[in-house]
Parts: C-alpha cells; sequence; structure tokens
C-alpha cells in the first residue's frame, strides 16, 4: 500500500464527468482514492471503531481533531510515540484540523485578536493560545499526512462587515501559517472563507492561489446555511479552483450533500454524521433512511440493507440489532456506525465508479432520489 | 467444528491431575475444551462484543440468560428466528440458566411458593410466572445447547431452616424440570444447592443423582460466603461427583477463583467479571493487576499485558487506551472487554496444558501468586 518512492503528497486526477473528478490522492502511507470521505476520530478514535473497522468500512483516511488532542491527551503525550499515526495505531493517512473551527465554536468562552484566539478549555478551564504559529507546530508534532492553516471561520448569519473581518484575519493566518510550515513531507491545504458571499470567496481564492498549497479546502459551510447557498458557492469556485490539487469540503455531511458536492468537484469530505447518526439508530440504508428502534423492527428478520458488506449487514437481523439498541448494549454503536460509515464508503465508491464510466448523473439521481428524512425502507 | 454424528452432548476425561480434569465437552455445534469459561451474554450479546470478538477471545461456549431474554426481547422473537443461536449470530454452544438465581435477586419484588415464583418484571412492571416446566419450556424455545433446571437459591447468610426449606424445593423443582424437558438433543444439568452447610450439599446430590441429569451444577455460591467457606463445599464434592459428567460452577469468578476450583474438579465456570472489571478498566494482566486509570499510564507506551494475544495488547499502548477510557471513548469498553475475556481464555488455556502434563500444582501457585486487588503491575 504506501508508496515507497513518495516523499509528499501526489495528487493524479484519473478521469472526469462535467466537473466530477475521479482522483487520487497518493502518500507515502498509502493512496486514497477520490472522491474520499473522512471518518472524524476527534479524540484519536473514530467513536468506538478501532482500526481494523475503519479498514473493513473501507476508509483509507481519517481526520484527527487538532484542538481536541493538543488538549487531551495533549502533545507532549503524543510526541513521544513520535506522532499520531503511532500512539492510535493507525498507519494509513490523517488529515488534521487547525483548530480553527472548534475554537469559533466555543462562543463566550474565547476572545480573539488579530494575532490568533485565547480561550478557556472547556475540559479543564485551562487558558489555551492558539495562533497561527502554534496551530502548524501542533500539526507538525501530530505529523499528521495533510495539515491546515488556522482560519476564522464566521458564524451563519454574519454581516457583511463580520464576514470581511473574518476574511481578511483568515488571509493573513494562512500565509502566516504557510510561513510558519517547515515539514516538507506534510501537505498544507489553505482554507476559502468568505461565508455565503460569493464575491468574498472568490477573492479569498485568489489571493491564497499565490501561497502555494497542496490542495484548497471550502471552510465556514454547514453551518447552517441553506442548501442553494451552499451550492452557490460551490457552483462559483467549481471553476476557479485548479484542477491539479485535491479540494476538501470541510464538515459535510448527508450523502445527498456529498453526491451534490461531488457534481461540483469536491474531491474530499469529512464529517461526524455517519457516526453520530449510527449511534442514534438513524440508518442510511440502499433503500433510504431506516430508524431501527421504530417498534415494527422488533420482528423484523432481514438484515439492515441486503446490499452493504458491513458485519451487521452480513450476520444480523434488524429484530436483533433494533433489541440491543433497546437494553443498551454498546455493542449497537460499533455495529451501527460500522455499518452507517460502510454505507457512505460503498456510496463514494458507486461515485468514483460513475465517474470513470461518464455515467453520473443518473446515478446521482437514483441516490438523491433515496434522500428525506422520512421512513422510507419497506 | 461442527462434529456430525453427535445429537447429543458428549464429555469425555482426557487426563486427570489430582482431583482436576482436562476434558472436553463435545456437542453437535462444537467442541469446549474443560476446564471453560464461558462469557455472560444476558441479554443475547457479552456487553460490547460481538460474535468474532468473542472467538478472537478463545471463547468457545457463551451464557444466556434466560429470564432476561424472556422479558426482552420475548421468547417469541426469539422462536422466529428457531432459537437464540441464530437470533444473535453465534455459531457455537450455548448453555442458558432458569433464571432461578436472577428471580432471588429481586428481592421485594417476588413472592415465591412450592410451585414457582411470580415476580414484577423491573423493566415494565409486567406480572411474570416462573415455574419449573416454564423454565424449561422457555430453554427448549431458546434451543440452548445445555439448559438448566429451575433451582431456589438461598440468600447468605441463611438460617439452617432456610437452607433446609430451599433445599427441598430446589429438589422438587429438579424433578419437575426433569420431567418437563423433552428435547433430548438439549442437555439438562441439575443443581446442588445447601448453602454453606455440607451435609446439605451431599444429600442435595445424592438426591439429584438418580434423576439422570448429564452434568452437575453447583449454585449458591459467590453469593458473598467467605473464601474458605467455599472451597469447604467444592473439597466435600469432589470426590462424590461423578467423574464421568461435567461439573459447572456458576457466577464465579475471579482469576484465582477459577484456579482453586480446577484444582477441585471444576470444568466449566462463567462470571460477568471480566466484561465489568474491563470496562471498569480494572485489568486482570499476566503480572498481575493493572488499574488502567491510574495517572502513571499517561505515558506508558508499552502494552497493557506483553504476553495477551487481544488485539489491544498487540497493537496498542497503556498511553492510547487510558486517553480513550479517559474522553470516554466506547471503544474503551469493547477494548478492555475483550483483552480481560482473552485473559481469562488464555489463563484457561493454561490450565489445561498444566493439567495434561501433570503440572498444575505449580502452575497453579503462580498464578495465585499474581492474585491481590492492589496494583502489580510495575
Amino acid at each position: 500500500m504506501p508508496c515507497g518512492f513518495l516523499n509528499v503528497m501526489v495528487f493524479e486526477c484519473l478521469a472526469r464527468d462535467g466537473h466530477a473528478r475521479r482522483g487520487q490522492m497518493k502518500f507515502p502511507r498509502g493512496t486514497v482514492d477520490t472522491p474520499a470521505f473522512m471518518p472524524v476520530g476527534t479524540y484519536g478514535a473514530v467513536k468506538g471503531l478501532d482500526a481494523a473497522d475503519l479498514r473493513m468500512s473501507g476508509s483509507r483516511m481519517v481526520l484527527g481533531n487538532t484542538l481536541h488532542l493538543a488538549l487531551r491527551p495533549g502533545i507532549d503525550v503524543i510526541s513521544r510515540f513520535g506522532g499520531l499515526h503511532a500512539f492510535i495505531g493507525w498507519e494509513g493517512p490523517i488529515l488534521t484540523d487547525s483548530g480553527g473551527f472548534q475554537v469559533m465554536s466555543l462562543g463566550a468562552l474565547r476572545t480573539i485578536d488579530e494575532e490568533g484566539v485565547t480561550f478557556r478549555a472547556p475540559v479543564d478551564g485551562r487558558l489555551f493560545r492558539l495562533t497561527p504559529e502554534r496551530a502548524i507546530a501542533i500539526q507538525e508534532a501530530l505529523g499528521s499526512d495533510v495539515c491546515m492553516v488556522l482560519d476564522h471561520c464566521p458564524p451563519y448569519p454574519a454581516s457583511p462587515e463580520e464576514i470581511e473581518r473574518s476574511l481578511a484575519r483568515s488571509i493573513l493566518w494562512a500565509e502566516r501559517s504557510r510561513r510558519a510550515h517547515e515539514r516538507e513531507e506534510q501537505a498544507l491545504f489553505g482554507i476559502v472563507q468568505g461565508g455565503v458571499d460569493i464575491p468574498s470567496r472568490l477573492r479569498a481564492f485568489e489571493t491564497l492561489e499565490p501561497m502555494g498549497f497542496s490542495g484548497f479546502a471550502i471552510g465556514g459551510l454547514a453551518v447552517g446555511e441553506p442548501a442553494p447557498a451552499r451550492l452557490a458557492i460551490l457552483d462559483a469556485l467549481k471553476t476557479v479552483l485548479p484542477q491539479d490539487r485535491p479540494r476538501y469540503l470541510m464538515g459535510v455531511g448527508k450523502p445527498a450533500d456529498l453526491v451534490t458536492a461531488v457534481l461540483r468537484g469536491i474531491d474530499l469530505f469529512d464529517c461526524v454524521l455517519p457516526t453520530r447518526n449510527g449511534r442514534n439508530a438513524h440508518l442510511f440504508t440502499s433503500q433510504g433512511v431506516l430508524r431501527l428502534r421504530n417498534a415494527r423492527y422488533r420482528t423484523d428478520e432481514r438484515p439492515i440493507d441486503p446490499d452493504c458488506p458491513c458485519p451487521a449487514c452480513q450476520r444480523l437481523s434488524r429484530a436483533y440489532l433494533h433489541h440491543l439498541d433497546r437494553v443498551g448494549d454498546p455493542l449497537t454503536l460499533r455495529l451501527l456506525s460500522l455499518h452507517t460509515l460502510t454505507y457512505y464508503q460503498t456510496l463514494l465508491a458507486r461515485l468514483r465508479t460513475a465517474i470513470e464510466a461518464g455515467r453520473l448523473a443518473p446515478v446521482a439521481q437514483e441516490i438523491l432520489a433515496l434522500e428525506g428524512d422520512g421512513e422510507a425502507v419497506r
């Protein structure tokens, strides 16, 4: 799996279908077929799943939350292991965020200035300072394969002034992150901010472009904005983002959101949704959403999804999993998260095949037709 | 694995060392090497572990709690699947208890008469009646490979009158269970009661013996009595229990308890301890007890137990598992339960090998020297 001759990420686009791209991100630690979905291992684990589970689900790259890991267990601990891979026992590629998004969500607990952000750690009240240089230093210590610049993500809704101010800061911080970044084997991605304002987004990209990032993330979406506003941003950016570098839509999303973003040229996703929904027994399936807590499943002998290769669908019934959820067995969390993550990875594989075959439009239509929060499975 | 020619359990004693026995319980669903330990799958799952985990731990037979399963999901559900094996996806042998022990622990919620026990289900307040005939009928519907007679387990301490009364009832119920039992492919075990009174225990066995059970359980221990009282019972029974049938010590215990019981001829155990202790990060290891929540493990790069073949010990550090426990990741429950169960199964395998080699005494000494609730690992 590891490409021995690589000492840095290489992105290759293998096929196109409209704006959609079928590519590969090649790392010394392995190749990631794109479009790809990264499960979120906030504290160095994707809740309830181990490395073997993640591999089994089809996941090839995971995300680690820099800020969470810096607070617990602390960088001193992870450094002793030579980095996050060895600490958590995951041999594949890892992307770390910069901590910017998490800091913003602390609200009243943080103060922000031009230099960086100061906040009280929710865990123990410790005062913590995050600057672009510190965000990069932590990610270098974590040794992730892709690290992210520190950014300032405005809330939604935000006034034009707020968007403008946070964007100026994001650009300044991107430049400082770029200068601070020294580990050449680690790819560094810039983050395009600018709220739901298309001109701001375009300006953000134009300013970041000459800084020489290995890839571009689109941040500050999936924070409550209406779907058409998000799609308008993706539509505006799809023709300007460079073809030769990966495009990462941060924090997205539901299966339909992935499909609409892939249609607009996105290569990489992360989201807590599959594992969170899995834990809540809200299950995506090839026939639509299945809410396993519904009493109708008490005696249902069928698997959750006959088309799914996950261990639960291969061996167990809806009735047994409904029962396990009802008695609160922790096995439920694992099996249902593993199912949902497997569903996501199977979906992405299907999109990749469709792009290769030039059949993305009809395949996307089929998947979008499943969407809806109502009970869809009969 | 399945022995196609068998249609009922066969017990074979392969070697002896003092009173200790190395044997095999052969079932149509597979062979169980004895002395053996069964993890407890109360509601049809060993909390947090799936069938693949159980196999990986070295477990070959599991216990299901009849009463819990009858209440949730209910026998109607399990019957649709043709029994417990298909419902929970476990292909190996299963032993079910009779529900007697669980009913006794309900205290004020139950009333007992000569015919049986009536109680309110703690889950939903439903009135439920358990008689010897009903306990057998439920176990026949569950389709377990070994089922147990309904017994009346006296509390500890109990007056001589209480012991006498519960023993008389246990014998009556054993006889009625025997008569009610129709599925010949299912082994039926009698349960020797009698509190900590040796003459009562001997009389219990003598009365049960002619009833023709396939094995004998020793019930009513591990309910708070001092260890010497328990060992005295095992010493009194070790020479009278028939050599050609398995001996099952119910609800025991800690590693040292298993060793002292194996020395006294016990072949089969069940206990929630390994999985419960695992969940509480109280870990048995080949070097003694390790309490993983101790802050000293925050930076410890070693595995929990270098001699353990479980996935956590093969791939992960004490520091990472300490961290996962601290952040409350549900993965911890699984990995630590799997470790502790693997420790138990490795211990039993070691005892079996020692019996074969006629070296049980020194091996038992080594294991007993590890005992103690204090932190033993350096």
